[in-house]
């Protein structure tokens, strides 16, 4: 089965401790189809402005992602600069240009419209309710969304919560966005406003995922280069996405592992500059990765070889 | 199999967002020894002044502690002064007060020498190693430590690790003693340097145990009410230590099932000011939260019940 994926497509400028990328491919929908695509086919829709390099996507596009409902319109394109210091945790923004995507109205084609799964990437809600109104009937509908909508669209945001299925944020959104410091309370005050699951990321502390009364956890993968974290969470949305899309089954088990997917997709991409880490793995790598996701966390029955 | 506990026992005055305590039991040894003996039988090794109300100890005897090893010096007895904002992840130290702690030369009664289970709690590095020259070869010797000795007794805390098998330490220490910022990095650096094991506590973000070329990690239990985190570290290495004995086993497996019944004790300490929950609970309550943590982290096989 299929995921949309409706995000920014960006060019990101970012220092690490480690070096420097300029005007690198980046954005929501660019970092989660690129994670996503290991898994099930991936259909974008987003903007870019008249001075994006698309060539720069036919990665993408080898990859079968669908760039259909890519529109290029006239304007700058939506770029990034921004610089991690020795705390890879927190990334500070030098810079945003919005472009073209200040006037973005997501338009999803006749085609992409009946999509199973929807991914709505980090944009206002009140675009994310759009892209909500024009598809029909999707199976599992997951959101992310960050601190500046939190205190700008707040309203819109609640109620876009009554229409997902999944609200994936990072701890510090959770808090911010239901006033509650701890985890537990800030979870429960999200499922009651809508959603079935809300899975609170955070970092290289890992991923809490909360489903009506249980509770998942999985580690970030601990790795000894961590080199960029930009797109770490839209990469990790798309290793859950893909994986249920593939698997098209949602019960509690299946997110479970949809979760340690998003980890393991979420572990690659920090290894190298913009998505170029996971356009280079495969299905070995992947594969391999989960395996000592599994033996990281292995403790009652035997361990794993 | 006995567990032998050197360290602190204290008078602890603590504010939290939550409540206050004051002159409460606490002490390295104290939270350690409540928590090891809901597995093995403890012996506690420390001093306190002739003004320690001893009969509060009397709870630990009850549980089986062997407190023979126990001096009572003229002076003072130790005592520490902290407040936990609403970042519960970290102490603000007020006040700490030595008194007889500061002339503490611990002496291994004779019948405790043999003991298999040695654990040395965060005191002077130089004290530490004067324990491990009074026991014989012992099966299994843990200790912990704390930036107080990192800054001031580098030398002989890197003598020390040549004589531990397991080393236990939060990531602040951890990045603190090797000068890694990244955590898999300077678990390479602690195994280099004489422990088998090294656990580094995240405090409520889990806990890693690097051993050779393995790597575990253990989420803390996701508590919607923390309370009190004092002791959380020393019940965590009572909890991983007393398994251990009980077990008598230290394969890899055993090791990991030690750090979930260390997680498992931390998460009790948290919820009550001073050992107060650890004297509470039982074996069922301990057997229920294990059970927890595996569906918390369950993702492979089918989930347990």
């Amino acid at each position: 089965m299929s995921v949309l994926v409706v995000g920014s497509v960006a060019l990101d400028s970012v220092e690490t401790p480690f070096g420097k990328a300029d005007e690198v491919v980046g954005g929501s929908a660019v970092y989660f189809a690129s994670s996503a695509s290991h898994f099930a086919p991936v259909q974008l829709v987003g903007v870019v402005g008249n001075d994006y390099p698309v060539h720069k996507l036919d990665a993408l596009r080898a990859r079968g992602v669908d760039l259909a409902g890519l529109e290029q319109a006239e304007g700058e394109s939506f770029r990034w600069r921004g610089r991690y210091r020795h705390d890879l945790n927190a990334a500070e923004t030098l810079e945003t240009r919005l472009g073209v995507f200040s006037h973005f109205r997501p338009k999803i084609p006749a085609g992409l419209r009946k999509a199973p799964f929807v991914f709505l990437g980090n944009i206002d809600p009140r675009l994310q309710l759009e892209v909500l109104r024009q598809v029909e009937r999707p199976k599992l509908v997951a959101c992310d969304t960050m601190n500046f909508w939190i205190e700008s669209r707040r309203a819109d945001l609640v109620e876009l919560l009554k229409h997902v299925d999944v609200l994936l944020l990072n701890d510090g959104e959770a808090r911010q966005l239901t006033e509650h410091a701890n985890l537990v309370k800030a979870a429960r005050w999200i499922l009651q406003r809508g959603p079935k699951h809300v899975i609170i990321k955070k970092g290289e502390h890992g991923a809490f995922m909360f489903s009506g009364n249980t509770v998942f956890f999985a580690p970030a993968y601990p790795l000894e280069d961590v080199f960029d974290p930009t797109g770490a969470g839209d990469s990790f949305a798309g290793g859950f996405m893909g994986y249920l899309a593939r698997s098209g089954r949602l019960d509690e088990a299946h997110f479970r592992r949809a979760v340690v997917h998003g980890c393991t997709m979420g572990s690659f991409v920090v290894e190298r500059f913009s998505n170029q880490r996971l356009l280079e793995i495969g299905s070995g790598d992947i594969r391999t990765r989960l395996d000592e996701f599994r033996r990281l966390v292995a403790f009652e029955e035997e361990l794993p070889a």
